[in-house]
């Protein structure tokens, strides 16, 4: 019994041990680091995709631009996007424009305020598998969040998982 | 008297004549001809100014596009802009998006859905100097509307005149 006892001991204590030299060798390896350190070069002479508005917490108007490879296989409606894609989403605060609404005669015109954030998906069917295909970064004031703040983002991708995961369309 | 109404009819006759000319001219000069006869050749691939939402009978969601002049010259924050500018507005069905929603569990999400019209403004000082040296031309289904429908767009930008009559400011 004593022996056993031992032994469970040793064993709780080995795992312990493992699971923390993991997570040491997850953090020196960068696993938890953000997928992207920088913002990518050039993403916001990317061309667009589309436009959007969200309410709620978010309160933004958007942009989604896409590198070449990403533009390419929106145009063609090619699907999987190939590994190289970069899809970007720019928001800025939803702002209304007194200036605007001025000259249409009424209030009805919303404008880019601030930026909020920026977010990416990055294509690499090897190292992103696990989540589709699909690497999730996030800039803020130009500084990359963690990848732990961002292990939700696929969960909600999956329920458009037939358009390769990618919720906005293309807008001509 | 009769020399005098004579002469009064010669006058009228003349003066109509030179009005048909001048109309006929006009005409043919295609001084009421849209001012782009065609949709600008790449506009679509432009960079990225600014969006918008415009409530209203517009009920749009929008990108504002620049081409390199347009684009340099809002970086550069140089005013007024050079000639050869360009600044495109694409305007699309502002949509509910119920798949949005979902993924939000909130209603929220507002996307491009057809597009409506786009429109140009064209920097010419010489062609153009009477309207703040900016052309302006808008399309239908990919189609000119004619001059003579654009003609109550400049006094609409005269009260941003300090900003060489352009709204749109360029979103970081």
């Amino acid at each position: 019994m004593k022996r056993i006892g031992f032994t469970l001991v040793g064993i709780v204590a080995l795992a312990g041990a493992v699971g923390y030299m993991s997570l040491a060798r997850a953090r020196a390896d960068g696993a938890s680091a953000p997928i992207l350190g920088t913002l990518p070069a050039g993403y916001r002479d990317w061309r667009l995709i589309s436009v959007a508005h969200e309410e709620g917490k978010q309160n933004d108007i958007r942009a989604i631009l896409g590198n070449d490879i990403a533009i390419k296989a929106y145009r063609e409606g090619k699907l999987p996007f190939p590994d190289g894609a970069i899809i970007a989403r720019l928001a800025w605060q939803y702002v209304s424009s007194e200036e605007n609404n001025r000259a249409f005669g009424q209030p009805q015109s919303f404008i880019a305020g601030e930026p909020t954030n920026v977010q990416f998906m990055v294509k690499d069917s090897t190292k992103y598998a696990s989540t589709g295909g699909w690497g999730f970064a996030q800039f803020n004031d130009g500084k990359p969040v963690d990848a732990a703040g961002l292990t939700g983002c696929f969960a909600c991708h999956v329920p458009v998982k037939a358009r390769d995961f990618v919720f906005n369309r293309y807008s001509p």
